[in-house]
């Protein structure tokens, strides 16, 4: 049901990183559910993690191992999400980091672990330690591909995508993957995204980068509005690329650097919703004229959360009184509607709080029946501008959701 | 569809209130769709508006009618809503009311309407003028069945409840009726209600009053999250039953008065959800043990209005994690997960945050097969509580919203 789900271009190796997977059975026996990243020494990892008050065991862990420096590795299986599961999954999560830097003779402390999958249940530790020399062994800086695969739960696809960007006199190179559809399986799925680039960089730059490429991207997306436990991205700068380090925003560079990284996220963040979980059609919702940033995001939110308006869209029926109603429940202190228009991709459908007189319902239905479309709305009050994106409502939402253990 | 509706009881005749239906062929010449009210001189009214920046302009008359105070008439349509329709639609709204106003001998800027129904298209005045006369013709004490069926639009069934309660030595009536399935047909459809009792009561404090039963019923129920642009509620107080005025939340009468009264909104309340767009089961959502009410609303809301959880509970799959992702996600400042339990009516299933060891899967499976259940949601924090009531999210209710017009 994926919408215009891009098939996997090539990807590019990143220098000083490799990638190796391997089927440890984490969940059943049919496809490789565990990867290993490997990073040489001097790489700069950032990260940004869910909020969801019931983070999981990983999340914590990853979280402190990217404040503490000095990453080495990364580990990743899909099939168990390693989440409520208390004390013990939080032993559970470190005896694997243990067993991999133990196994690939990395410090203590250097690896930061992530899981995807069902909740509630413990990890079977053995099966993945047992993995990890396979994993291991098949390292390789092109196991992109293997990777985009390996993390894969309810996706239908594998998302991945790769970049060269020139940073000064280096060639940089950016590659990412990331899975998510939604959350399900038994009851959260997770989003789950992974850039690496060779590009040398300070930690705080790339910190502050990847919170602001987040914000561009992974936080502009929406499918059923729930946010998993487990929700991560992750940044891997390597180093390799011999740039001069990247210090400041206004480094030579770093403008195009973070260009590139942000297009690279958007991608990913656009496939997971292509695939997301009953996708028919793909919504890009932009609000302009607010006073702020945060009044239009609080706009393109109720919208592209809207059920009665998911519905509408799935059906291809422009509905825009739906459109009304849910500005109107924005809650946008003092919003005057007489200020307020609407179009569909370049179909003027409200003026002025109004239907406009030009509008006529064909033109509206024809851009709602294509797979992808624009909802555009101003709301005439000052020049902020936010964008997110979507998908429908389809009764295969409900049951993938509803009957997927029956 | 609806869950366990209850069919209409006697429905009480309130003194000082006549009350009178027609069919004024507002969109289709099948059933009454044209309701007005006709009150006693020196009876109060109080009301409660949608806060939808795109309220429609009866919802602005009728506001400021109230406020106005000396009200003698309401006159509510189903079948057009009056919205999104500018400077004409309230031009129209205005007309009806001068027209009842006549008709009915009553002094100018005493009427309050009200609209259901399609939107972004001008009333029918002339028909809906044309039908006052039968309309007011037919008003009488016990007309309340008949107003309960005119106000409807995709409603599968009228609601409407009464109540007797000793105010002092008077015996007071209470009958209210409401409509509300949702939103659609073909953009938004409405809650609608209305409480009418005989109670003698000073305006401030049956405005109070109204603005905390609300609270406690009607915005304490949701189907879709989403709100209408039409959205009321009104209390009208005859004052025929003769006790001594009530003035101050103390005197003597008062409290029963108050509880009777939400007894009355929150039966209406529930019925709308029983109601619900493709509803088939009917869930209060319980939150306990929070620092206050607010945290609770949150949680109970999030929960409430989640799709994975409510197409979980259309499926009857006890799927816990998703309630631990919705809690996890209200953004409560600090939760300690460890303090978190949930039960599915009596059948604890997480404790601590995590799956009880006594938790069967069964036993949440039977719960959940059930048409109505608790979740109950216990937050470990402090004492205060909150409830909401909501459906399930069904393969009907994407049917009914997406292809109506199909």
């Amino acid at each position: 049901m994926a919408v215009n789900l891009p098939v996997l271009g090539a990807l590019l190796p990143v220098p000083g990183v490799r990638v190796g997977t391997t089927c440890a059975g984490v969940k059943q026996r049919v496809r490789d559910d565990l990867c290993v990243m490997l990073l040489d020494p001097g790489a700069t990892v950032a990260g940004v993690f869910t909020r969801n008050a019931f983070r999981a065991a990983p999340v914590i862990l990853a979280e402190a191992a990217v404040a503490r420096g000095g990453a080495r590795a990364l580990v990743i299986n899909s099939g168990n999400a390693n989440a409520a599961t208390g004390e013990p999954g939080h032993a559970d999560a470190l005896a694997i980091c243990r067993a991999l830097e133990q196994k690939a003779n990395l410090p203590t402390d250097t690896t930061l672990p992530f899981s995807t999958g069902v909740i509630g249940q413990r990890l079977p530790v053995e099966r993945i330690v047992d993995g990890l020399d396979a994993a291991i062994a098949r390292a390789r800086p092109d196991g992109w591909v293997d990777a985009a695969h390996a993390i894969m739960t309810t996706d239908t696809g594998p998302k991945a995508v790769s970049r060269r960007v020139q940073v000064g006199a280096a060639e940089v190179t950016i590659t990412g993957i990331a899975k998510g559809a939604g959350m399900i399986k038994p009851d959260m799925a997770t989003m789950l995204a992974y850039i690496a680039t060779d590009v040398a960089i300070a930690p705080d730059l790339l910190s502050l980068l990847t919170r602001r490429v987040a914000d561009q991207s992974f936080n502009r997306i929406t499918i059923d509005g729930d946010t998993s436990t487990n929700d991560s991205f992750v940044v891997i700068a390597s180093g390799a690329a011999g740039n001069p380090v990247l210090r400041h925003p206004q480094d030579e560079g770093c403008a195009a650097f973070a260009a590139a990284l942000t297009e690279v996220a958007m991608d990913l963040a656009q496939r997971i919703v292509r695939d997301g979980e009953g996708a028919t059609r793909f919504v890009t919702v932009r609000v302009q004229g607010g006073v702020d940033e945060d009044e239009c995001l609080r706009v393109a939110y109720t919208i592209a959360e809207s059920p009665l308006i998911k519905t509408a869209v799935f059906a291809g029926d422009p509905n825009w009184g739906r459109f009304c109603m849910a500005i109107g429940r924005s809650d946008i202190p003092g919003l005057d509607t007489r200020g307020v228009a609407l179009y569909l991709d370049d179909v003027c459908v409200a003026q002025q709080g109004l239907m406009a007189s030009s509008y006529r319902e064909e033109a509206g239905a024809a851009v709602m029946a294509k797979p992808e479309f624009e909802v555009r709305v101003q709301l005439g009050r000052g020049d902020a501008e936010a964008v997110v994106w979507t998908c429908d409502l389809s009764y295969d939402y409900v049951k993938i959701n509803a009957e997927y253990r029956s």
